[in-house]
């Protein structure tokens, strides 16, 4: 498979991979209503903050086209109210709600007045958004390329692949550019529990672009590390604060932990949209507690006692000082950041 | 649930908890048969170390039974015979062969001649191997719950209770113990993939008793540590070396590595001949590989792409530095050890 396109807009409607049903099944979520698309976005049939951005566009796209009041205020407002609706959805990712304000300015535009010019605006800024999405996950391939050699073996956690992102992915990216450059690069990608992306999705993209993998349970990753089995971190991030502290999945952290104690490069790959310099620091980045079904179940298996009490944090934060280097859209920049990370300004 | 019968001898039968039925089902294994009682050793209906060495020395005594051979010597050498077969149903288990080695010297014993008596001497030897695993358990209890205060959150991983002893455990052994002295402590147990110890057993045990269980995924143990959730560690233990390494359940050591970070102190609880001074270091011990299945597949669901390759070590090391003290039946040991780790001579 060359291309994964994870979301689509196919001609008034949402098309995206049902990543749920991953790796049994490659099938399709079709939708043209945004309510159905919000839960596309809660159930994790689309996920990676890229992706959910673009979904979170698609939706108030969707919504504009549904919305039928009388008067373009009365339109505007039904507009605003389902995109806040698609961003309660997630609350940890930044680019869900950066994506849903920047397609609901379309509305303050004194160029389109009438429902559908906006309607129209509304689409072609989520294409918008989604073509920007390509570009930057390429560029971020090709920034990070430059950190891997050839024969490394790079360690992942989660999937910040192209089920991530619109196509091409962020961490991913960078070991999909760096191969196509020639270089030879396997990975090891830890499971990810409670909801297994790494297995899930990690395994089954790169095993479908025939990319050497090896799955590990997430307490194997250091001792996978100890052992000098893998040469190179690379993780995806959600958030990350104005210190350079960074939000991803749950278990990122101690792979940093471990990282550092052995002298492994941990990398975070990244659009740049995702610095959010109005948090001081990642102690400030609100964390989504998930259902305890997660870690109870799993499969439709119960695999813990009736009435347990669970503790299911959906990301945790990895401190600066763990981080050897930011890989973004505008660049790599290395620890200690100083000014250097808001330097170049936020919008894109 | 005031006692936990892991497993037991009720009237010339052998009584165990099937441990693949849990946390759905609590029902027993009840035999006469020393086949039997060796399926269940191998299909891990009686897991743990020092449980399944009380199983193989009672399967020689089931054996004893059934052997019905004309002379003695035949007798002796058709109970032999089963002792060995015994053994090879775990065959790195080194309880399992040391508890039926124990048992196989009562037919070199010269005061017992007569098939019966040596039938009654074998039963005797397995009650003795089961009463010797009870004692130390609770003396590990005493020893340890000096270490924890009232009102202290413990963090384990992978089941070192009741279910892997003959009744009382190791680290949840300290566990029980403070709790009978008073104190209030509840457990954050990790699930511990790729087996799920935690969530079957340890969840399972704990919540029998009454006691305040959180579950949680490997990957979140960092994430509770850095959040001030846990008070104290404890683990059990495979394997320590002469220095004070720790093999233990795959998953292990980054929980160490955390508790470090975050200024918690990480226990090791486990029988004082766990110590292993024939090893220099971790280094030397011997880390069993094991199927990829258990990483790729769960409860007869594939969770993973056909055909990709794993890393799955059973155990990892934790290095003595990181390990605030070990807790045995002899004792608490303080690290720095010098000497005073195997001061006390082996044999117990």
């Amino acid at each position: 498979m060359d291309r994964i396109r994870t979301i689509e807009w196919v001609d008034g409607r949402v098309r995206l991979i049902d990543q749920t049903k991953l790796p049994h099944e490659f099938t399709h979520v079709e939708t043209d209503d945004y309510r159905r698309l919000a839960e596309s976005i809660k159930r994790l049939e689309v996920r990676g903050a890229p992706a959910i951005g673009v979904a979170g566009a698609m939706g108030v796209a969707l919504a504009a086209r549904a919305c039928d009041a009388g008067s373009v205020s009365e339109f505007r407002e039904c507009v605003r109210r389902a995109g806040r609706e698609l961003a309660a959805t997630r609350p940890t990712a930044v680019n869900l709600s950066w994506a849903i304000e920047r397609s609901l300015r379309v509305l303050d535009d004194p160029s389109g007045t009438k429902p559908d010019e906006i309607r129209v605006a509304l689409v072609e800024e989520a294409l918008a958004i989604l073509e920007e999405d390509r570009r930057l996950c390429r560029s971020i391939g090709r920034h990070g390329a430059e950190l891997l050699d050839d024969g490394d073996v790079v360690l992942t956690h989660c999937n910040a692949g192209g089920l991530a992102t619109a196509e091409y992915g962020t961490a991913l990216a960078v070991v999909y550019t760096a191969i196509e450059q020639g270089k030879r690069i396997s990975v090891f990608a830890d499971e990810t529990r409670p909801l297994l992306q790494g297995a899930r999705l990690t395994a089954w993209e790169l095993k479908e672009r025939g990319i050497d993998v090896t799955l590990l349970c997430d307490g194997a990753a250091a001792s996978a590390l100890r052992d000098g089995l893998v040469d190179k971190v690379i993780v995806g991030a959600d958030r990350i604060a104005g210190n350079g502290d960074v939000a991803n999945k749950i278990g990122t952290y101690p792979v940093a932990l471990a990282a550092r104690r052995h002298g492994v490069p941990f990398y975070v790959a990244a659009p740049y949209s995702t610095l959010d310099p109005s948090l001081v620091s990642g102690a400030e980045i609100p964390i989504e507690q998930r259902s305890s079904d997660e870690v109870t179940c799993f499969a439709g298996c119960r695999t813990a006692p009736v009435g347990v009490a669970t503790f299911n944090p959906a990301f945790d934060v990895t401190p600066a000082e763990l981080v050897t280097a930011i890989v973004t859209d505008r660049g790599v920049f290395r620890a200690p950041y100083g000014e250097t990370l808001f330097r170049r300004g936020r919008s894109s």
